[in-house]
């Protein structure tokens, strides 16, 4: 027999995960629909000429392609930005400039999975194209900061910075630099020294005041609802530099020291890629699995995603149809409410099934009750029982 | 320079069709969540001997299997029932029997695209396991049939046979049997004979009549609310065979020929593949691309899909303030607003955007309007302007 067991890096997610998966998703598709931003979906599998070289040596090395059955090389999609260049392109006579959309699919990365990565995981974007004014940039802040308000979120910080900071600094050195957070102050110096790069230029990196122009994309965001205390200038911040040409910006939370929960900025070289012109783009990227993890650390997911509200039993073939019409009614009450479906099962076991299922109540309908035209309602948290009419019941369980 | 294309057979959805498949997709959770299913997310990828052999020999030659960089043979989702049955034995001490879940995720098949087929497409599926009982039969039909009523249709069928009608009939004498409703019967009885069956068996087996165990299946689900009218006993529908071992269902749309718009049944042999026991089953299968295809011609979308309500423009960079306390207290009143993020833009060319992305209001805000402390509200259906102060403007909007 075939043993049954998942690829390494790849995830089942049972209904307890799913629903906090789903809930993450829901509450970010409705902030970003707030401002706009409209849903986009693109194919897991693209031409592998589409992808390739453009993520790197690394992204060379870790993308899944292969030669399809009609001899084709396919590649699966290993981010969400190159495919929306491709359809910025593709479609460049029927999208309308400026472009505001959302894009959450999963992505595929052959990654070592000993770091803790995953080989399938969800990517949730928001970008604008189309325009490269301050207020762009700005909106960008002001719905990723929103997004993670509404998620629970109070203490995250928004780093800012902007490619200027580096002048004309070679890419190893910034690169060096941008790891100040994970390795210190002591350990960039070093390696800095190791490349051959004056060690003092951390020092004058650090020391750089914001720019004029940085300074107006924070006074927008201010205006646009973000709180001046969570934007951080971090004139070290470059998160691979040579694709962010203005504003960078990152979304972290001081006691989670895995990583930080988003990032993103102003790239306005890369979604031109396949067409002829130059299209000016600005976005953001959410951490979805580092933010699904410290929302379950910091307790935020609500203690109701549990989507079924009560369960009806059924106490004997004869009183099965009693409890159909229970349940036929709650529905309509807009209750999410499951029937146990075999009348054969003892009430005992019916009960159990509930509690394994986490669902918070369960009707139970004997004879007695159908003579009196009621129900009993168990609360399954607290053990409590109640007898109620059957006009109560809605009420009794919102 | 590359050229920016899909690959044959897969499809991206621009902002006005990814809104229509989230519609459908909510609307349907909405209606499995109201019966107690839940989500169930499985990866992309599984190991190849997971899904081979598993689908026929044409599975087995429509099916993405290649070797990924670690030399592992693995294989692209190609339904969601597998996977399942994988689920169910991997995890047989978390999942609590009966397992009532949904998955709705994009699946994978090399298919002849000539004949409109996507090689990329959505599977929504509801599937009981654990349970034999007819209740847990007539609950699927129930789901399904309040499933399309919620997206607004009203004169679906809903076909139904046993396995049982069949008896011990030749699998390649049901095949053809089961073409009845596409090739009619003359055509039916003709393949019959050159295959050497009798063909009067097509006569007999539409004689056949309502067994006990379906007609129970039948009274329960009109009890579970299914209107008696739209179901229809059907003794030629198989699907398929080897898979059902009993209650087998198909929903259509008279009007609509190319297809059903869903099917399903019970399997009691396929979920218990990877276990030592046998799991018994009862599931049903929604064509989402089809559903979109005849909800479109149906007009069964709300008007009211564009995610957007209203586009506040920029009359000029000093009064950019205004426009923005405005953007922001219409989405704290729970409207979706969005900003012209260019004050540089001419006020027609922002209008024209709105027109492009179908927005169906547009606030101006000039000097005129800020000395009075009110805004135009332009109505883009009606071209009606109002001049409102913004205490009416939320109510105006909504």
């Amino acid at each position: 027999m075939i043993k049954p067991q998942t690829l390494k890096g790849f995830r089942d997610f049972l209904p307890e995960q799913a629903k906090k998966r789903q809930y993450v998703i829901e509450v970010l598709k409705k902030v970003f629909e707030s401002y706009g931003f409209e849903p986009l979906e693109t194919p897991v599998l693209e031409y592998e000429e589409i992808l390739a070289g453009k993520y790197g040596d690394e992204g060379d090395k870790l993308m899944y392609r292969f030669e399809d059955n009609g001899k084709r090389r396919v590649a699966m999609r290993y981010d969400q930005t190159v495919p929306l260049a491709r359809v910025v392109s593709q479609y460049q006579n029927i999208i309308p400039l400026p472009f505001k959309r959302y894009q959450i699919q999963p992505v595929f990365r052959a990654e070592n999975t000993q770091k803790g990565r995953y080989r399938e995981f969800v990517q949730c974007d928001i970008d604008t194209l189309g325009l490269n004014s301050s207020a762009t940039d700005a909106e960008i802040i002001a719905v990723s900061a929103k997004a993670f308000e509404k998620l629970g979120f109070n203490d995250f910080r928004i780093l800012i910075n902007s490619r200027s900071t580096f002048g004309d600094l070679p890419i190893k050195a910034i690169t060096i630099i941008d790891k100040l957070k994970k390795i210190g102050e002591k350990n960039v110096k070093e390696e800095l020294r190791k490349n051959d790069f004056d060690s003092g230029i951390l020092e004058k990196i650090q020391k750089t005041t914001l720019s004029d122009s940085l300074n107006l994309v924070i006074k927008i965001a201010q205006k646009m609802g973000v709180d001046k205390e969570k934007i951080i200038f971090e004139p070290t911040l470059a998160r691979g530099l040579d694709y962010y040409t203005g504003t960078i910006i990152e979304i972290d939370y001081p006691t989670y020291q895995a990583g930080s929960l988003g990032g993103g900025g102003r790239y306005d070289n890369l979604i031109g890629l396949f067409a002829d012109k130059k299209v000016p783009a600005v976005g953001f990227s959410f951490g979805f699995d580092r933010i699904i993890e410290v929302m379950d650390e910091l307790k935020l997911f609500p203690s109701e995603l549990q989507t079924t509200k009560v369960l009806v039993t059924i106490f004997s073939l004869e009183l099965a149809d009693k409890s159909m019409t229970i349940t036929n009614s709650l529905r309509t009450s807009n209750i999410n409410a499951e029937i146990y479906l075999d009348a054969n099962t003892k009430i005992d076991k019916q009960l159990k099934y509930a509690d394994q299922k986490n669902i918070p109540y369960v009707i139970i309908l004997g004879p007695e009750e159908v003579k009196k035209n009621t129900v009993i309602l168990k609360n399954m948290k607290t053990r409590e029982q109640k007898q109620l009419t059957l006009d109560q019941l809605p009420n009794a369980i919102k």
